[in-house]
Formats: structure tokens, sequence, C-alpha cells
């Protein structure tokens, strides 16, 4: 087993232990990057002399006694979206092709002080705004997209490139990836983490999270970069707890909610059975299943672009004014369509998803969590980003994936995603356990319960065997 | 002297003295009603009969030792935007004319609960849209607009036709009323006091608060109208000092900010002078004096309307596609106006009203009060509300009164505005008093220091001499 294939909880196992250095794991994943990345380009840019640097530095205060954490030495991907002190920051796009911040995003300053070593930025969807991240290939599949936005940080720790990868969520750009790819992708509860230093999307949905190999390892993440940070409007000052703390507790008795309406409607029958199998799984364990009638469902597509457009039109509204031969064609066209938004159709928007969020609150009142498919469908063809429905009708891969997962940023409730079996096709099918307001803790221990009792967290894809 | 021409403070000594009784004082007010009512029209509604039942109720409980405290048995004008159960409450508009509430509005449940005595509700401008209040006239002059959108409130207290009235302020509309018809008016912090029930202009910059006689009464109304309430999305949980309680600690040494730009362009030279001389009487008493620059000036009446107007017409979206015939042509234009602006417009005048918030907050780090004009100029002609500049131009009565009360509806600063003298055409003059968050304890002191100190607060107009 090479260092790069361990977990980020093993590989701080085994430097604690002493018998892995940071240099070690980094050159790994370094060695695994310089292999895989011909095949799924999910960088931006490798930073491979300062991983070195950062590495062999790591190496040294921990030899000194001098050991920061669980993330000192762990190799980190960040997609390209956060700001990186001293590094380009491209958002994927030739907006920013020449950015270079002079400031690391509270993210970045949060994990480098844990100790964390940078081996690169991440493909995005340009500016978040695409779920296929057209410059990168699905690990399992060549020919498939690794989803996005943060598909670059999917594809990275799904290769096995890096242990930990930053994403950001404003309609699934964190789950979507992490489910199409296979690994953990955790978007907390809108103002638990700090966006302090990330390109905006649409503020009143964006959230910043990690995509990671397992479920512990999102939750020795969280414990990093929570907390309250006034740079961030939207941050809340909220005590943080422990994320990894009773995570092995179990689910005995506790109430899994189980959707009878939207997260039903146009999905893959593969994509439901894993889940209903998973759901069954924790029921066998002790959880209790409730059905539940998910509100105002007919109106989620229509509050999240109605927010969702006009925001992204906003913060682009000066770059798109001065270049905009610099976006690419779809992005800027999406961007088109977002200045024509009247305002009283957003107000109209945003005044639904208030009364979304009190009717989502009461749901929980009656349930811990909710179990529902992340996306409704494996992985697209790379080439022809969309999903064939068994009806004849076809769908955007961008309606498609983010119809599911729209509803975790419209309420602002923390959501995981894990992995939950294959398809027939050999792709990563995932499942999204969602949690009342700060309720982190609640879904990653049942994340974690389904971890230990399923077989299907924490693999990396072996390209030598992916169709090509 | 009649019972009516008390103040709330006096009233209730007097009350609780024994010497009036809350029938006699209700008997009082009714008839001055009568009496001024065929000039002014202040009210929608009269609501006799109920006032002298709850007076008499008023009496009863004193008399049998159950006081309630200072609001007990004293009438209350209510703004006809406020719910009140059981009666007719129109928003001075054909739109509602037909609408009787089942439950109060959170401003009314409490002041009856605190006893007080409703003689009826005031009229507004339609839905508060405006500054005019066409339907009634200024008790100093009944050829002159009360100003708005709390005319009625403003031309019942200052008649004498009650001994407080409630408005709500979006623009301006509890402070203008109240300056151009010389009583105090008090716009609390933004979340302070609970808009339930109350018709909204524009959510984000609406304001409920009391229009009274002298400044220890608004106090005493906003104790009993202050405090948290979950029904209201802005309501803050903060706690609720008595704001009576240090009223008369002076000035020594607090820092009052005269702006040198926005608040000093196109001014009345006779307002200018008024504010001047007010300030030069504080600093006599021990006040000292700051000049400040009011940041991005230029951009207050553009974020202003630009919030408003969206807002505005997303409220009343589903009414103007049903009935439009039945909004006056003046608010039926600015509500189509408003359906045409686009969302990245509203959402740059909400990023700038954020970047106002902030560099205000930061001016307020250095002085404690702010004083400026209430408004720029006195009542308008009612038959022709515009002002004429001396450089010529012309001003809608809008856009002349908006300007200076605007700041405090976008920044949620509190602001009391007290008289501070008369035109030399006999007509009132006032000024505001803006404090930092939450510190209406703060500028109430120093609008009652000037009250004590000066010559014009608590003056009631005597129609029988006024110009007809």
């Amino acid at each position: 087993m090479e260092p790069y294939e361990l977990s980020l909880a093993a590989a701080s196992a085994a430097i604690s232990a002493g018998e892995l250095s940071p240099l070690e794991l980094a050159e790994s994943s370094l060695n695994r990057i310089a292999a895989v990345e011909p095949q799924i380009h999910a960088f931006a840019t490798v930073t491979a002399d300062l991983a070195l640097a950062q590495a062999k530095t790591a190496g040294e205060e921990i030899a000194a006694g001098r050991r920061r954490g669980p993330l000192h030495g762990i190799p980190l991907g960040v997609k390209d979206l956060y700001n990186t002190a001293g590094i380009a920051t491209t958002s994927s796009s030739r907006v920013r092709e020449h950015f270079i911040p002079e400031t690391d995003s509270a993210a970045v300053t949060a994990l480098a002080e844990a100790g964390m070593v940078l081996v690169g930025k991440t493909h995005t969807h340009e500016f978040a705004f695409g779920v296929v991240t057209p410059t990168t290939r699905n690990p399992w599949d060549v020919n498939a997209s690794p989803g996005g936005s943060s598909g670059g940080s999917g594809a990275a720790v799904a290769s096995g490139s890096c242990l930990v990868a930053l994403g950001s969520d404003t309609g699934g750009s964190i789950r979507i990836p992490a489910a199409l790819c296979g690994t953990v992708g955790l978007k907390p509860t809108y103002g638990r983490t700090s966006r302090f230093g990330v390109a905006s999307l649409s503020w009143s949905l964006d959230h910043v999270g990690p995509l990671t190999r397992n479920v512990t390892d999102a939750a020795l993440v969280l414990n990093a970069m929570a907390g309250y940070d006034r740079r961030d409007p939207a941050s809340v000052d909220l005590p943080v707890p422990d994320f990894t703390a009773g995570l092995e507790r179990g689910v005995k008795g506790l109430r899994i909610g189980v959707p009878t309406n939207y997260f039903t409607d146009r999905v893959d029958p593969e994509v439901a059975a894993a889940v209903s199998d998973a759901v069954t799984l924790l029921e066998g364990l002790g959880a209790v299943v409730v059905e539940v009638r998910i509100p105002r469902a007919e109106s989620i597509q229509a509050a999240e672009w109605g927010i969702l457009m006009p925001e992204a039109s906003a913060y682009h509204r000066h770059a798109m004014r001065a270049n905009p031969e610099l976006y690419t064609a779809e992005v800027r066209a999406l961007l088109e369509v977002g200045e024509t938004i009247l305002a009283t159709d957003y107000i109209d928007a945003l005044r639904m998803r208030q009364l979304m969020k009190l009717e989502w609150e009461q749901m929980f009142a009656n349930i811990d969590v909710l179990i529902a498919p992340s996306v409704p469908a494996p992985a697209v063809a790379a080439d022809d980003p969309q999903v064939y429905w068994p009806d004849g009708t076809v769908e955007t891969a961008t309606d498609a994936m983010v119809r599911l997962s729209a509803p975790g940023n419209l309420t602002g409730l923390p959501s995981v995603s894990v992995p939950c079996g294959f398809s027939s096709s050999g792709l990563p099918l995932g499942m999204q356990i969602i949690g009342g307001p700060f309720e982190e803790s609640t879904i990653l221990a049942v994340a974690r319960t389904y971890e230990l009792a399923s077989d299907y967290v924490g693999r990396i894809a072996d390209l030598s065997t992916a169709p090509a």
C-alpha cells in the first residue's frame, strides 16, 4: 500500500507513530498526481515545490515534538475558487487567469495553521457556475464527468491525488462531485464555515466544506474549518463542538426521515435501490424510519435559480461589462440571463425560501435526519452532459444534479454525501444525510455508522483499470 | 386647561393622583376630535364607543388598585396600517376598504395590555407610500400638508386629538410628519420594535414607533413597544432597558456629530438656522461638537429607492394583478415602476446599504449622536406638494422629505425628531437626533435635555387661530 492511499485519519496515525513522514506522504501524493493527472486533469495548479517544503517543515516540527494535531503534514487540494496567497487563483476562468491573491481565504488559513500541506489548486466549473467541470475527468471512468462545480476536488480525492480537498456548494457543488466520484462530501450548515476569500457564486446560498476519503476525515477537517468569522457576513457565532466526538454512537432510536415526494421523482432505479438498501441497513441497526413529505416541493427549483441567477449576475456585473469575452460562452449566457431577472421575482424567491426554511425546521421536529439520493443518476458523459431518462425525456446535467441538492442550499441545513454503491456501469452512487440546523455531529454519526456497516466508503479509483 | 392638552406623563400623573379619570380624559379627547376633525381629517375611523368603554374599564381597574402603569387610561391613535382586531384597517386605500383584521398587531396588543384607550385609526398616505397624506391637513395651517406617511398620527397628536399615536417609518414616515406637525417622533433601531401585523411597505426598511407630545412620553411608549417577537423576522432578541432611566442625565461631554455634507445640501435657511441654534444650545450645556462627513452620501437616495421600490412592488404584486384600479393613480404608478427594477440593481442597492451600515457604525465610534434637520423645509402646500428652492429648482415633497430621513432607514440606526422652532410662516421645524445601534436611551436623553432647555417641544396647535 502506498502512503497516498491512506485516509487522513490513517496517515495521521502513521505520522504520529513515526511510521510515516509528511515528506514521504507528500512525495507519494505528488507521484500519484504525476501518474493520474494526464488522465483526469484535476488540478489547475500543482504546487509541488511548496508542498515538499511545507511537508519538510511539518516533519521537522513533529520530530521536535510540536505536532499541531491530526491534520499536521496531510496533503490538501484546494478548489481554485479559494484565495491562496501568492498562488494563482483562477476560478478556472480566463477572467482571473492572472489573479494572484495577496492573502489566504479563511479556510486555507485555518488548515495551514493546522499544518496541512498544499499540493495544488483543483479545477472548478468556471466560477462554480455549473456541475460538469469540463477541464476534468472522472477517475472511475475517464469518459465521464466528475460532476461539479468542485469536480477537481472530487477527482483528486477519488484518485488518491490528495487525502482531502476543499469544495464549495451553492446548489450541490460539494455533494454532486463527491457522489459522482465516490468520496465523502460535507456541506456544513449555512454560517458554520467562513467563506471569506472564496469567490462567490450566490452569497446567500454559498457554503464551503471538505471532500474526503471517509467520514472521520470530514469531521477532522470540519473541526479546523468551523467557527465564527466576522469577515463573512453570514457567519454565525455559535460554539463549535468536536465533530469527532460521538461519531460512533450508532443510530439506535434515531429517526430517519425518508421522503415520499420530490427526492423520489425522476431518480435512476439503481440510485433509488442503493439508497433504499442503505436505509434498510440503518433500520437494521436500530434506526426508526419515518416517511416525510417535502414541503413546497414544487417551488424548490424556482427558488434556487431565482436566487442564484441574479446574485451571480450581480457579483459578475462589473467583469461582465469590462471583459465579457473572457467568460466561456456557457457561463456568459447564464450571467446574461441573470441580468434580466426582475427584483420582484428575486424577492418572491427569497420569501419562498424563508417559508421553506420554517417548514423544513418543522419537519425536523419529527426526524433526526433525512436520507435521500445526493444526485438522481450516476456521472454523465463528459462530452454529452445530459441525463437520458427512461421515459425518453432528456435533462441537462445541471438541472438534474442540482435538483436534489438545492434543498440543502435553500434551507442552509447541513448535508453530507456518502458513497452508497456502484451503478451496473461501474460508476459510484451517493446518498445524502441532511440534518437540522448546526447538527453536523448528528449527520456525521449516521454517516459513520453507515460507513462501518457498508462496503462503499473509502475507496480509491484504480485508474489503470478504468475504462478509457 | 382641558385634559386633552395634557401630555401622557402629566395625564398619567393626574390619573395616578386621582385628579383625573380615564373617562374624563377620553371624553376630552373625543370632544377635541369632534371639534378639529372637520378641519384636519386625521382619522380614518374614530372608535368613540370603544374608547369610552375602554376608559371606563381602565378607571374601574385603577380605582380598584390595579393600575397597570403609566399608559393606563391614556388615549391612543393608531395608524391605519396597524391591524386592530374587529376594527377596519384600511391602510387608507380602497384596496383594503373592507378589511377587518381578526387579531391585533403586536404593538396594539402591547399597548392594550398596558391599558391604553384606542380613540381611533389615523390616516396614512395610501399604504404608507408617500409623504403627503392627502386626506389630512396640518393643524398649524390647514392649507398645508401634515407630511406623511403617518400624517394622521402627526396631525392628531399636534391638534390634541390624542396624547400618543403610532406611526411607521420606511423612509421617514414617523419623523417627517412629526417634524412638519411639531410633535416628537421616534423611529427605534431596526429590530427593536415588532412590526407583526403592520402592513409592509418595504420590510427591510420598515420600522414602527410612536409620535408623542414630548420626549418622556416617547420613552414611556417605547418601554411598552420594545422587545423581541419571533413573528417579526427582523426582530432582535436583546435586553430592553427602561428608556425613561437617565433621561435627564444631560449632555456634558457628549459628542455631537454635525454633518458637513449631505444634510447641508438644499436645506431651507430657516431650518438650517434652527438646527444650528439647537446644537449651539446643547454645546452650551456641555456637549462637544464634532464635524463629521457622511459616508457614501451620493448613494443614499439610490439605495433607499432601489430597495424600497421593488420590495413594495413585491408586497403588492398579487393585489396589483387582481385589482389595480383600487389603488390611487399615484401609488399604482410607483408600484408599476418598482416592477421594472432588475434584481441585479436591487442586489447592488442591498450591497451598498451593507457598506453604509459598516461605515456609519465606524462614524459612531467617534460620536455619540448625530444631529441634523429631520426635513429640509417646512410643510408644503396640501394642494401643491412640492418644495420650491431659492435656486429655482423644484423638488417633489417625496424626494425632498425622504432625502434626510432615509439614512436612518438604511442604517437602521435609531432617530428621534423633535420640534426645534417655527418658520416665519408659522410652521413647525424639526431636527433629528440619530444614535448608534440600540442607543435609543442616548438619543432620548439628548432630546430631553434639548426639550428642557428650549421652548418648542410639547405645543398643541390652536386651530382657532390657524390660517384658513
